[in-house]
């Protein structure tokens, strides 16, 4: 492996001026629903919560989480629901119960890089699935399993993926579904960003298509990351394997975190904080285009334009590699995440990740100046 | 495996009428310091604790440990310290970092059943170190690691031990921590009632004897389970490879519960609060003594007089078995643990155990009452 999340964090750390830095993945410290946690906080703590509580999940958490999916269009029995330490543990939950050693997974390519490091434990044997800007090419997954072996599990975040931005298509959906039946594998949706939608027409969550597809969902995002909260969405005999597999990696999840989540999301202030950020994110991304547009039309660069999340994707004119991008910027005093951290196997060099919602809109037209200083001299 | 913790609550459960239970493994949930944490939670919460932290630990929580860790005569430079999700998770990385599947691992005989659970997922070969009443039989390792093969990975509760309460003599510590390292095992201590000492005179940890013995330490005993807070002591190479291995199972702990933790440290109401708990389970202890003592003298009964901790151990008369009296325990309304549950191989059928931290003193007394008549039950 070569650059890592964590090396650019430390890049970022030695860093003396002031950075502006579009390698978050987070919102803005800025955007947190500081107020309504401390309201719920002031609710006070109940005894019980500080005990061990059931592997699978508070009950006021789990009731929260399926009236809140109901709320949003999604009947899931609460039995089909676990409760896992962020997005992360249940990802690792599920790859360590699903893959043996050399065990073919399919993954988009690019990729989120942390569920790459989590997978590289597990030493199954990593595919990459070609993809274009309306996701995976789900046509092309039959010869994909011909020619290096049908997939046990495979890894996908079809809405506003993490890096690209891009979005599976309606219609490749629920064929990504069948073929993933059809050859027995394990169908894992990540879903972390779905909220956060600023145009075009919603499409179906894969767990909508087919009771066997697995959701994992962070509560990072729509609530806050230091909560350390997120849930599975599986089977239900799947459940009780990954309740059995959450025991012996942590006992159970904190009831502390998971009372005060439970009380936001039926106080309903999550509706609303939900509605404001994405309000944000769109003005962010907006913001962030329009400077692209007036900085770098013409450099050579290219952009997608996400219909929603948290990210974009830049390809970088010929010969120019994303880290040396990096290595420019971060002179100029701006942080991008090279592509090829997000590369399953190779490749993605040519090409940046930049996360507009972690940065206040104020700060984006200077990052994405400094963005093209950097450009410019590497170019030169 | 038969039967199992879970099943056993499964169990407790299902039961109708009122269940004294001394099958638990935490204090009793009015034992929990839930006035002090809620003036430390009533501080309010920061913003920068919502957000995602360092994955070794919140910088507030590992200087409020190295501090408590000082005041308690053991200096740990903070680098050595990484905070986990409960002491589980703790054992989950080391022992997944660790051991590859076949590699002997030694662990007392019987031990906790949580960590036997760990190790099984990891594949490693469980050797059972031969104990007796000063704890593991150290003399006589030298003899099973030509047996059974030298271990990579040495796993012990030294203090309290959790299933027997028996404590690792003095003159042992330091031949185990030498036999470990003449072996190239890695020593890994876990201590998570160490605290909790009613009689006798302190002995050091196992950390305090050998710059590479990793101590796994919990929060939940000390403070309380719903926070799922552990650390670690080690080696610092090894914290960061520990630090590597905890970001791909869940990115980093929680941002809130380190800072309240922290301040719960930091204030000194850990340090009254231990001192309560410690009067308190020695009362417990004693209570339990006492009607043991008149309940069950002359039934064959037999029973360990901890020095500390939470647990007793009871070897039962000729031809009982811990699950047969279980559920004759069960019938007449109170539950203990089979040692089958504590077996790393087989064995240990002929015992119970009981904690008498987690009942309050007033109903030890009916419970042990029940106990006997469970016993003469399953002798008739």
């Amino acid at each position: 492996m070569g650059l890592t999340i964590s090396r650019i964090e430390d890049l970022l750390q030695a860093e003396t001026g002031e950075v502006i830095s579009f390698a978050g993945g987070t919102p803005h410290v800025g955007d947190f629903p500081l107020e309504q946690l401390s309201d719920v906080l002031a609710q006070g703590i109940e005894r019980g919560d500080l005990a061990y509580g059931p592997s699978r999940g508070h009950p006021a958490l789990l009731g929260a989480l399926r009236d809140l999916l109901t709320r949003e269009g999604l009947q899931i029995e609460p039995e089909r629901l676990l409760v896992t330490g962020g997005a992360m543990q249940g990802l690792d939950l599920i790859f360590r119960l699903t893959l043996a050693p050399g065990e073919p997974v399919y993954v988009e390519d690019p990729t989120y890089s942390d569920a790459l490091d989590a997978l590289r434990l597990t030493e199954a044997r990593v595919v990459a699935m070609p993809m274009d800007e309306h996701g995976v090419r789900v046509g092309e997954l039959p010869a994909l399993a011909a020619q290096r072996g049908p997939p046990r599990l495979i890894y996908t975040m079809p809405t506003f993926q993490n890096p690209t931005g891009v979005t599976l298509a309606g219609d490749r959906r629920g064929e990504l579904v069948e073929f993933a039946a059809s050859v027995g594998a394990r169908l894992v949706e990540d879903d972390p960003y779905g909220r956060f939608r600023f145009a075009g027409s919603p499409l179906p969550p894969l767990v909508a298509l087919g009771p066997e597809v697995v959701g994992v969902r962070s509560l990072s995002k729509v609530i806050a990351p230091g909560l350390r909260l997120g849930y599975l969405i599986a089977p239900e005999p799947l459940v009780s394997e990954l309740t059995a597999a959450l025991t012996t990696t942590s006992i159970c999840i904190g009831g502390l975190v998971q009372r005060l989540a439970a009380r936001f999301i039926d106080s309903g202030a999550i509706e609303e904080h939900l509605a404001r950020l994405t309000g944000v994110f769109a003005q962010r991304r907006d913001t962030m285009l329009a400077a692209l547009e007036e900085r770098l039309a013409g450099s050579g660069v290219r952009w997608s334009t996400p219909e929603g999340g948290m990210y974009m994707w830049l390809t970088l004119p010929g010969g120019l590699d994303g880290e040396t991008l990096l290595h420019a910027a971060l002179q100029e005093g701006v942080a991008v995440v090279p592509g090829s951290v997000f590369a399953p196997c190779s490749g993605h060099r040519e090409s940046v990740r930049l996360c507009f919602a972690s940065v206040q809109s104020a700060a984006i037209p200077e990052g994405v100046q400094r963005l093209g200083a950097a450009v410019e001299r590497s170019l030169a």
